[in-house]
């Protein structure tokens, strides 16, 4: 019996058209966000699971995939659990190495830091459709900012990399850690209890808030005050920020988000930028502002980020932090939706010449036809045997379907004519 | 006590100046591979065990990471030993992944598939100088071409894309694995002592004819014979085809190894292309031709490969399939060490604001110099505050010294002046 040819539980084999257009993308995005004055860097895909756990990671910590051990570092018998048996893991996120690539190497780097960093990261979750574990980000961030200046840059270099590869109309949702706790605070919710209410608030837009203010109150929250809380987070057709300042948030963390909010208004053409108060964001390592960018045709946020000052002070490093990470894989799904083509496509030719007595002849042209621009495919073919067009064709078509944007041109070697066009 | 900020162990991480340079020089590659008819794809880092283990990847597969289970699936009390604990791997090459992609996909594929993979290998070999156990290789191979002409377009592709990269002088050593058994079997050699035997001749460049033959003795070979293998395989100035022949070589495979080597002569300009029968490759997978790029100024060879006709059969699938692999972290040992300068660099301007009155200004400021091609740096300097010159001048010569390539230019906000060079 043969060996199963299935890729690894929930991960997935990319196709030559569909890796030309993401190839196309993310060299799109690199080169905005370097004309935004951001360097690439690049960690390993593996970490010690010292710095993968424990970081603020949150639930994308419990699905980490881990490394066993090797060699005599492997004990078995004397393990007295799983964790006595790894050592390393395969990265959930780009900022927790980020973090650890800064403190490591800040000497090395210019301050403030402005990182690309763009790669695959890997999540042990339940496979389903369009749901990959091992799957692409693109982030940015800015190491050593403490101001509003940091949000600012960062959020305009998205939305220009989303505007240049095509994207249009979306939404920036911004808001502030600091406003949603002071908030809370102020109603008499304890600190402890901030975390377990804010998971439930995420819910919001998928449950409604009956569903919300029923969990909430099997967390012992009462209805009154989950209510009160509703009411301020969600004001409608107010100013939320008049609503915040009207629940007590300090001044301080309300003209930073108008400021956020004010530059982004007056450099971004064509965007909505909101001030989102049920902008929460899964995480637990932010420590002020959080903000994500959703598209009226796609159900989730297409990327996200916010302000995460303490994280780098894990590696004894005293440098704020902020940055942005891109939703690769959603935004390639609604590039698609939106019948963004991309690539640009080159022109492919095919060359077609007899085995038995053309091979140099073959060649020789084909290096000809490589300088004039052409991505040559040597077809061998002998003279009356059936003639490979057709198949060749076809070929054509799945690559097509597949999203390349190649033209197809063919061409005899030893005939006076020139390539002609098989498809466009 | 802050948790240590170093990599996972034998992991590196790539700094600015030098991640623009493999950039840059991975794009090369992929594009002159593109450019003789070759299709990228990509397979996830992870695949099954069952995959990569019993693939015929020799040594490679002992030093394959191994992935601990997850949930229901990890019974570490029911376990008899370490495989029942683990489900998934790190790939150790890019070959084994290929064959299974090629299997699970080929109806969506062109024939014969002439496919380009890039990406990252994991060995958890001992760390050690130079050697990393995460590293990249860029490989082409053609799968359904049982012809010569498959070794030929391989290696004239991988000669080509060494040329523009920058490379030069380079050696191609070829030879086939069916002469090198053909060889043994006449002199009495029985199959299951090949791979010991083969194992030790590779050694024969680093340690010498009379430690080879002792090892050899070791292994219960008489030293009569094993002086007359090497006799043949070092044939010195003489033909390497008429020794092949005089010891019996068959034909098919001596007219073989002429054809290839013939149209890579009149093809490849300036490389030198040998017949050299001690060429053998470590991996148990090659069935004849084996070949391998050899840089004076290399100890070790910078790319290798050749045709292994049966591995797709593992997957149920009959097809030939034969492929070159570049050793990227080797070439660009090699590229610095010949001074090969390689990205072009891009224009990086400093933009000098007052942050107390300017951000606005700064940002309009900031569009416009990079709709003229500028990478743009947002730097906060406070009138009558020190100038940041000299720090930037000297983040500037850090990205240099990393490799980077760029121009550094500085402008002040406001001030009529356009940018000035602060470094080239």
């Amino acid at each position: 019996m043969s060996q199963s040819s299935k890729s690894f539980r929930g991960m997935r084999d990319i196709l030559p058209g569909e890796l030309d257009r993401r190839t196309h993308f993310v060299s799109m995005i690199r080169s905005t966000y370097k004309s935004h004055g951001f360097t690439e860097i690049e960690t390993p895909v593996v970490e010690s699971l010292n710095v993968l756990l424990n970081s603020g990671g949150g639930e994308n910590e419990k699905l980490t995939f881990r490394l066993l051990k090797r060699g005599e570092r492997l004990d078995l018998q004397g393990a007295e659990g799983p964790g006595d048996l790894v050592d390393g893991g395969l990265r959930f996120d780009l900022t927790v190495p980020l973090c650890r690539f800064y403190a490591e190497n800040s000497a090395k780097l210019p301050r403030p830091f402005r990182s690309i960093q763009i790669g695959n990261v890997f999540r042990a979750e339940r496979p389903q459709k369009g749901r990959f574990r091992q799957f692409l980000q693109a982030d940015i961030d800015i190491i050593g900012d403490p101001s509003p200046l940091a949000e600012i840059e960062l959020l305009i270099a998205s939305c220009h990399a989303l505007h240049v590869i095509g994207l249009d109309g979306f939404e920036v949702h911004l808001n502030d850690r600091r406003a949603l706790e002071q908030i809370l605070s102020n109603l008499g919710v304890a600190p402890e209890e901030f975390s377990p209410i804010l998971i439930s608030l995420d819910k919001l837009d998928k449950v409604g808030p009956a569903a919300v203010i029923s969990e909430l109150a099997d967390k012992g929250q009462p209805v009154a005050r989950s209510e009160r809380i509703l009411e301020i987070l969600s004001p409608g057709s107010a100013s939320a920020l008049g609503a915040m300042a009207a629940a007590g948030v300090e001044s301080g963390v309300i003209e930073s988000l108008r400021t956020i909010a004010g530059h982004l208004h007056d450099s971004i053409k064509g965007v909505n930028v909101k001030i989102d108060p049920l902008c929460i964001r899964g995480l637990g390592y932010y420590t002020s502002t959080v903000f994500e960018i959703t598209h009226p045709k796609w159900g989730t946020s297409i990327a996200g980020g916010g302000r995460y000052d303490r994280m780098l002070s894990r590696f004894g490093v005293d440098a704020p932090a902020c940055g942005v990470s891109l939703g690769f894989e959603r935004i390639m799904g609604l590039l698609q939706e939106e019948g963004v083509s991309g690539s640009e496509g080159g022109k492919k030719l095919y060359l077609l010449f007899d085995p038995r007595s053309q091979i140099g002849e073959a060649l020789v042209s084909a290096r000809e036809y490589r300088r004039g621009g052409y991505q040559v495919v040597l077809v061998p073919h002998r003279e009356g045997a059936r003639s490979p067009m057709k198949r060749l064709a076809t070929e054509a078509e799945e690559l097509k379907s597949q999203g390349a944007h190649d033209e197809y041109w063919f061409v005899t070697v030893g005939e006076e004519q020139p390539p002609r066009l098989l498809m466009h």
